[in-house]
């Protein structure tokens, strides 16, 4: 797997779209061996390629860029639907003196405009999650020489990721962060333990497996490596470094949460995300005049913004994973280098007697 | 942690009080290098009694016993609450041609008869989940000379523990089959995945840390290690050997589930539990005529032991963790030594380059 990415260190830093992945981080991480993965998915085209050129002026290291698969059916509110879901959150426009949107634009461009824009940007790695790409679209970008890896929380849906002819299966337990990438089940019936998650999956697929979920320090890089992953991803030990493109008040919070303060919401974006508790999801819970996905997240994005720049993170989205207490302030670099020699040690240190 | 116990192996059986752990799988545990524990929640004094003879008929080592922390108030039901709870399994009782129960007795043993009995045993290590014994109970215990342990399925709830002076943390992911462990919160809130709360609670607390969860195999137990484990606990893959006492029909069922085919359930003992998902947690599902832990358990008791007998898996109480694809027929000690040994060559064959 290493060899195929060209990288030195089984570390992938998770795509977090939305603006934490900065080219400084993507490039960061890149510089220290890792894979500095870019989240396209809420991109243009043109945005895509502003990207990538900036990450390649930090960089001539590898790179990835991740997309999310398209659903089935193009999701869409009716006018009534909108004035619902403002209706919820109008407490949240008022405070910060915000006008509730009318209506909720789809953007400009498609998801195969996208998904060219990231053929284009010299990254090695191709990933997505919400779906399986179809078996033509994977060809396409292996045509173009990148690999391939689709998100599983399941074996179900890694075995359907392998049918399409993926390079690799990024094993998403249910102690990550941000969105769930389940697409074959209910979210809340594929919260799969990563130590449970990973060995099962290893033993479906023959393709590699990148762990995601939980892993914040070189002890889960190495347990995720026992259990059989090639590598891991790394989202929430990233969000508090030096060049992650959060509010502060996110960096602050999630120096302060506890594993057993995150919920899963579906309040922010119309898709279920692990996050720190706060007003904005305690408020919601339950309410459920909330848009499709991605529809929810533009009805949202205004609040998200406004309070970002407040620096009041209680009515922000605070994706974050459940290794969150180990969550440090550090500089993206120094992370990989500390995560890798730390694993080292631990694989060093650790031994058992067989018989 | 291993010395404190006297075993050869850092495999603690999980304690599973209903019948699943017999006395020839304690021992067969315990022969094999592994700590084998009975749990005698569900025991009198006297049960227990006879229970630890017959294992140390069997074996010569060490082994140990489990009991559940007693709740604040003892439950209690109405004579209403018993008609609605029979009333919302009546369609059980009757397919079983079985009479639903009028009351649910009290045993006539207190929990300090039943720790009283423990102490006698000739255990090394006691065991507890549900809550935290008292600093007096713990003292008293320790007193005699077994090392106690108590469980948290959060980093709060490890901290609680070790205030009362525990020797070890049994970390339960949430991965585990069985009942939640969980006192401080609600149980749906501390469903913490194994990977990121076992490093956490390391960092929390002094005491050795024994992650319970999900691990079937060597690759599991290599995984805790590297997470700063000094042992596992293993359940579920203990109910699929020979000396479980459990129905053929559990065996079956446990040997083709899916871990996403797994539910949290209140429905057969009162406190959630996860097991895998059949007719009676379908149809029971968001059905709250449940009676509290662990009259519950009584009300059921009639289904769950004829629907056994017949063989009938849709009303059995089918505890499983999310490993559970893993799981396979063999014999309880060699399952103990291939779980080292694989463990050990996991350990040998993983390395990694640091800085």
């Amino acid at each position: 797997m290493l060899e195929l990415l060209h990288v030195e260190h089984p570390i992938v830093q998770a795509p977090m779209a939305g603006g934490a992945d900065t080219p400084q981080l993507v490039a960061a991480v890149s510089n220290a061996g890792g894979l500095g993965c870019f989240g396209a998915a809420y991109s243009s085209p043109q945005q895509i390629a502003e990207y990538a050129a900036r990450v390649k002026s930090l960089t001539a290291r590898p790179f990835g860029v991740n997309l999310f698969a398209p659903p089935a059916a193009t999701p869409s509110a009716t006018g009534e639907d909108v004035v619902r879901a403002a209706k919820a959150l109008a407490k949240f426009y008022a405070e910060l003196a915000l006008e509730p949107p009318k209506s909720v634009a789809q953007p400009a461009y498609s998801f195969d405009d996208q998904l060219h824009a990231c053929l284009d940007t010299g990254a090695v790695l191709l990933s997505f999650t919400f779906g399986a790409l179809s078996a033509e679209q994977i060809a396409l970008v292996k045509a173009r020489g990148l690999l391939v890896a689709g998100t599983a929380t399941t074996v179900e849906e890694a075995r359907v990721l392998q049918q399409r002819d993926v390079d690799a299966v990024i094993a998403q337990g249910g102690e990550a962060g941000g969105h769930r990438g389940t697409f074959a089940r209910p979210a809340e019936s594929s919260l799969i333990g990563l130590i449970a998650l990973v060995p099962q999956v290893c033993d479906a697929v023959r393709v590699p497996v990148i762990a995601s979920g939980g892993i914040m320090d070189g002890r889960g890089v190495a347990a995720a490596l026992c259990l059989g992953a090639s590598a891991v991803q790394i989202g929430t030990a990233f969000l508090t470094c030096t060049e992650a493109g959060v509010p502060e008040c996110y960096k602050e919070a999630l120096l302060h949460a506890r594993e057993d303060q995150l919920v899963l919401t579906k309040a922010f974006s119309g898709k279920f995300a692990r996050g720190v508790a706060n007003r904005l999801t305690r408020e919601m819970a339950g309410n459920d005049d909330v848009l499709p996905f991605p529809l929810q997240n533009a009805m949202t994005r205004p609040i998200r913004n406004e309070s970002g720049k407040r620096g009041d993170a209680q009515m922000l989205s605070l994706w974050a994973g459940q290794g969150v207490r180990m969550a440090k302030r550090q500089r993206a670099g120094d992370l990989v280098r500390e995560v890798m020699s730390d694993a080292a040690a631990v694989l060093e240190r650790i031994t058992v007697r067989g018989e």
